[in-house]
Formats: C-alpha cells, sequence, structure tokens
C-alpha cells in the first residue's frame, strides 16, 4: 500500500498531518537509518532554528495538500 | 475539538492569526514538551535571524489562508 | 482599527508597503518589547544574510498581496 | 532519453519521486563529479538541518509536480 | 514617481530586471543607509551562500512578476 | 539578443535548463567578476548545504517555468 495514496482529506487538521507525513518522508528517504535518525532527532527537537526549519517545510507541503482539497471550502 | 477547524475566517486579520497558529503547531508537533520549547523561545526570540525565519513561515502559511479565502476580497 | 484591514491597494508600492507591514508584524508578534527589537535592528540591518533573508520574507509577503490585487493589472 | 519526460504521473507517490530526482538533479548538475557528491552524502545524511533544507527543496518541486497533475483529483 | 509603478513589462527579461529591483528595494527600507550597504557589498558579492540566497529572492519575486505577465505567453 | 527570449519551451527538461539559467544569471548580475565567480565555485561545489540552496533556488525557478508552459500537459 502507498504511504501516500491522495491528497484529498475531510479536514483541514488531516491535511496538515499529511503535510507533516511528506516533510518526514523526504528525510526518511534521504537518511533510511533509523538509529541515524532517532539521534539526530534529539538535535534539532532542541535547536530553535531547525524547528522553525521544518515548520517551514510543512508550511509548503500544506499549501500543497491546501490547493488540492480546494482550501476544504465547501 | 479540532484545532484547524477551518481556513476560512472572516478578515485578513484573522487569517494572519491562523497562519502564526498554523506555524506554531509545526514546532509543536515536534517538540511536544512545553518547558522544552518554553526555554528556546527565550533564545530565538532575541536572535534576529530566527525571527526573521519565523516570519517566513508565517507568510507562507498566510499566503495558503489568502487564497482560502480569495483574498478577502468581496 | 485593524492593522490589517484589507490587502487590496490602489498600486504596486502600496502594495509593496503592506508585504513589509507583514513581515514585521510577526516578528513583533513573536518578540513584542520594542527595546528588544531595536537592539536587534542594530545587528541585522548591518548583516548581509540577514538582510536578503528579509528581503525574501517581504517578497513572498508581496506574492500574495500582488495575487490579492490580481497583479494591479486593469 | 530524457530524464524528464514528462510531469504527468498515475499517483501522488510517484509524483513524490519525480520531485526528489528533480531536486538531486539540480545538485548533479552543480557538481557532476560522483566522488564528490559520495563524500557530501555522508555529511548531510547525518546533519539534521541538510536534510530539513532537502525536504523543502522536495516539498517545493512537489507543489510543482502536484499542480501539473491537478492534484490526482480525478 | 513611484519605483515600482507596475508589474507589466514587455519582455521576461525586462521582468527579471524589475524582481531584481524588488528584491533590493527589501534591503534599502532595512537599511537606507548608502555607505552601510556599499561596506556589505563587498562581503556578500564573494560569499557564495549569499549569492545563493540573493538569487532565490530573485527567483521568488519573478514568479509574481511572471504571473502578472501571464509569463508573456502571448 | 536578450539571454531570456521566452519561457515557453518544448519539453520539461528544457524548462529545467531554463531554471538553472535564471537562477545562475542572478548570482552573475550581482558579481559580475568571472574571477570572483569561478574561486567561490571551487568552495560552494563541494558543500552540501549549499548545493542544496542551489537546488532550491532552481525548483522555485522551474515551478514559474512550468507554469508558463501549464507544466507541458498537451
Amino acid at each position: 500500500m502507498s504511504w501516500l495514496p491522495t491528497l484529498i482529506t475531510d479536514t483541514p487538521e488531516q491535511g496538515y498531518e499529511i503535510a507533516i507525513k511528506m516533510s518526514r518522508m523526504a528525510v526518511k528517504m534521504t537518511q533510511p537509518d533509523d538509529a541515524a535518525r532517532s539521534k539526530m532527532r534529539q538535535d534539532y527537537s532542541n535547536n530553535a532554528e531547525s524547528l522553525i526549519m521544518s515548520s517551514h517545510v510543512v508550511a509548503t507541503n500544506f499549501q500543497t495538500v491546501a490547493q488540492a482539497n480546494d482550501f476544504w471550502r465547501r
């Protein structure tokens, strides 16, 4: 089963979850080693700039998901 | 209740508030520990580059919210 | 009165002013202390990378304002 | 044969693969030496900020691919 | 006379010039002192990362100008 | 003759070439000295973060070119 079967969700909050998933998947594909990623998590989750940068990635992905869902207007 | 029930707001200023909320939520989801975030706040709120980076995240999220609201044109 | 009553302006230059205002407001909301911001201003206004980063935030916000105004085409 | 014959894919996941390919191609065109890139890979794949930055590039490219595919809505 | 009377140009190249002008204007508005900017120019024009960051700002502004001109399609 | 006569290309790959050209042109306009740019090239082409940042600029420019070409859908 695909990790990204669709960009369509029922609610903005679900769309945000997909945006987070997409943001993490790119990291996972570049660094597939679970232990290596866990080790880094300790660092970046306590580094303000890293967290702000992460939030920017989510913002970009969320924009895509929101457009896909016509902003859940209806 | 959802933290993001809708992207639709009455005014641009309310849309901006949502953009800020979205920007912070990504940080919160990556670092859920309140004490850890408070500690970092002291640092990044006195660091010009961190503040500029934060403003960029808000700008990206606001663009999404503004599109959702058809830029509050009507 | 709202600090952002509308995204609609008569001219591109006025739209650019709003983009700058929006870029600064996110900083102000994260660091509301006027003295703290003034102190940082001295630093980032003499730091080329900070200025370039600021210009990027304005560019993102201006894109939103320009779209809102249908690029002042008419 | 072209490395980028089309932006159209059957699924979002395939679109994501193209976004990753596009992100890497720009690096390859700037640094065509395979050995030089391999050497750097060791570094950036263990550097949280580099990985977050990479994820942002993928997010931007994915937005383009998603728009090209009308977000795989149909 | 306005420094940005219109986003409409005859050619892509002229649009690119406006994008550069817009990118510089944000810097000028944050640091209005000519001598201070000249001093920094020496630094950032010999710093690869600063130049790449500058190019990103131009890219964002150019996207806006290109949209305004309907990409000079006709 | 213009260095950017049109954004329209026959294929996505040609569009990607234009995106790279645009990304480099902004650098060239800020640092017109060929020797200065060659010197920096040695540095940034062996620096992972610089390469990732470059790839982001290309991604932004490619998005513009892809929109101009209606994503080469037809």
